[in-house]
């Protein structure tokens, strides 16, 4: 099956824009077993759109197109489509009804341009748009099939995965049964992780990718049971023989967030929490409150951003600042044992560091990163040196803090 | 003149591997003046390589191609470049001489299959690598371009620089000087955007693209003389236009983020900040710190999720809250005076909003947002209605609060 995907956009051909739905496309459909042959970005103009079509009309099965569907003048994915494939636009009624009501509910008039949304290629699978008001569409042309997403990546994603996917699993089903064991960690590098897995894995032709990040390094394992058939893996043995190599380092067995494995410990631990951030800058408190519900736990973050504030706020002595340094394990663990006190939360977490890239010194250079954990009867702290740039470290800390209250957590029963 | 880039490796097209090269490339041939139409990511596949030359070959007049030039089995640039023209690899001794230089001088013996990368298209113009093994070439065909360079960055950057850059300027000259400008744009839609340019520029033959994200809409406008040149237009007089017809709307003349241009604004009027956050939940003080140096400005942030934080660390009255509720334009303006004046700043600014997706009624729906912003003199909010999901509301409302400053300093003189 010869697929390729095209993402059209002046901005992603410039690189002004990264083209984040491709990435995770590829990645959707190498799980479902396909391969993709080629990814093709495409600026918003007509003669470059029709010869992109027509060449790959010309070689591929499958075309997935991502972008060009809204109102503009330079939206121009359907009519390119539309005349390679010869058939004509025809509004089509229950989306131009879907659109209104959109625009009713904003209490805002629809404006005409809005109308060409509703135009679809004759005799095309209508695909839903949950969150904008461009639908896309599926065109099966002599076996072929020309899948049109919209660009916005919360529509591209929605629409791939509730309308797309299930479309090719009924149409072709999963082409391969490959296992494939998705693994977060935190804490270990990835050279480490190699020398922990290849010994046990490799022999037995486990396959597996790293993906390293700011948020440590995410695993895939691939278990082709046409290679392992003598092994007789299962996927709960193989997880168990993972988490026996890899023990705390792993945060999450599925693609969510350090966040919201920590919202769903505090959850369900029954306990609250108040945050001081240093070198974060606001960042533990953005990632925690992204979780729907963290109203529930989280009572309050303090960014304190001077010493007066560290002072103010959380209850910082002068004598530790000038003593320690800002940048110290004593002020990391007086400022989760502060901003507990004064919000009256059962834990406190805090943060204090060198985001770079001025501020460093030999003794506490760019990167030196202290994180600290607070509850009525303990406190402890953490060091870290990270290196990158001024976001990254931030990143790394947030991430690092968020696996201390994380492990902490994970070690104690809930109430 | 129409140009293509073809990117060659299944790595690329699995996105293990960023594409470097034609971000590059793209760049340096828009400063020469050529637009590229369109970008192909390619595997390392027979199939799938003739029939991207081939469509390359149809619509394009400068074909750029980076990788498949090493010596292994997967590297089929050459075999396919010479198919789709017809033309019988050669074995150019220049390039074998070179090659064996390169062992000799490592003291390594010259593997067999290293020979492959001497041969080259009949009549193709040799390009060296000074770093590597592999050389580029460029084959001339009825007056189509085909320059094929080694995926290597450094190689590619070097041969792109110092071989295939002059060979274009010698052969064409530069290109038409298209102005270009980008113009980063907050509080206006897309489709406001459209009728506000359409009537004034469309007549001219100018042109524009718009991208709308939670940071606004961006615009990116196109003045090709050769079109326009009855107008006679240069860049600071379109500049000028541009800024008549959206106004205050422009945030920025270039590809800044709103924190780094409220960042230069508070640094040079020399005032210093406190932020309290509701909805935004520190994503204010998280973009803001992301600004090397910004703890010259920002003094603290407090993000109060709770309304008993907001009156702890803020002042407000429990009546107030009572009363108004924590999301009413009286809340935002007195969270803007007290964290201002707890943290004896110059300036508060503040949210208060629900940004779901839970929490909202008929009266207070989802994506209602209060943003406040107060100085020793005087308080003001302003509200807002924003659609999406819970990161993108936050990530709106930070935009709207930080903008909301941005034109509070941007109407008032520097000290």
């Amino acid at each position: 099956m010869k697929v390729e995907i095209i993402a059209i956009g002046t901005e992603l051909v410039n690189f002004r824009v990264s083209d984040t739905n491709s990435n995770f496309l590829v990645h959707e459909l190498n799980h479902l077993g396909y391969q993709v042959n080629s990814l093709t970005l495409v600026k918003d103009d007509e003669a470059a759109l029709e010869a992109v079509f027509s060449a790959a009309l010309a070689r591929s099965d499958i075309i997935i197109t991502s972008g060009g569907l809204g109102p503009t003048h330079d939206d121009l994915t359907k009519r390119y489509v539309s005349k390679v494939l010869n058939r004509k636009l025809i509004l089509n009624t229950e989306v131009l009804d879907n659109i209104s009501k959109k625009y009713e509910e904003k209490q805002i008039e629809m404006p005409t341009n809005v109308q060409k949304q509703a135009l679809l290629p004759r005799r095309s699978v209508l695909l839903n748009n949950k969150y904008g008001t461009a639908p896309g569409f599926i065109c099966n042309e002599n076996e072929q099939l020309i899948i049109c997403l919209p660009g916005i990546p919360i529509e591209f994603e929605y629409m791939w995965t509730y309308e797309v996917k299930p479309y090719l699993i009924e149409k072709f089903g999963h082409l391969t049964q490959v296992i494939m064991i998705f693994v977060r960690t935190f804490g270990l590098a990835e050279i480490e992780i190699n020398e922990l897995l290849t010994p046990f894995f490799q022999q037995n032709g486990l396959t597996w990718n790293l993906m390293a990040s700011e948020a440590g390094v995410d695993i895939e394992f691939f278990l082709d049971p046409t290679i392992c058939s003598s092994y007789n893996y299962d996927s709960s043995k193989l997880k168990k023989d993972i988490k026996e190599l890899l023990g705390s380092a792993i945060y999450a067995w599925d693609n969510i967030s350090m966040e919201e494995v920590v919202g769903q410990l505090l959850s369900r631990h029954g306990l609250t929490l108040a945050i001081a951030e240093s070198c974060t800058g606001g960042l533990i408190a953005h990632r925690l409150t992204q979780i729907p519900g963290s109203s529930k736990y989280l009572d309050r973050a303090i960014v304190t951003y001077s010493n007066r504030s560290k002072h103010e706020l959380l209850d910082i002595k002068s004598s530790t600042l000038e003593e320690h340094g800002a940048v110290s394990s004593i002020v990391a663990r007086e400022m989760a044992i502060g901003v507990r006190k004064r919000a009256g939360t059962d834990l406190g977490l805090s943060t204090t560091g060198i985001a770079g890239p001025e501020g460093g010194s030999d003794e506490k250079p760019v990167g030196l990163v202290y994180c600290g954990i607070a509850s009525a009867n303990e406190c402890s702290s953490q060091s870290f040196r990270f290196f990158g740039e001024r976001y990254s470290i931030k990143m790394k800390s947030s991430q690092a803090a968020l696996n201390l209250l994380r492990q902490y957590l994970e070690e104690r029963k809930p109430k």
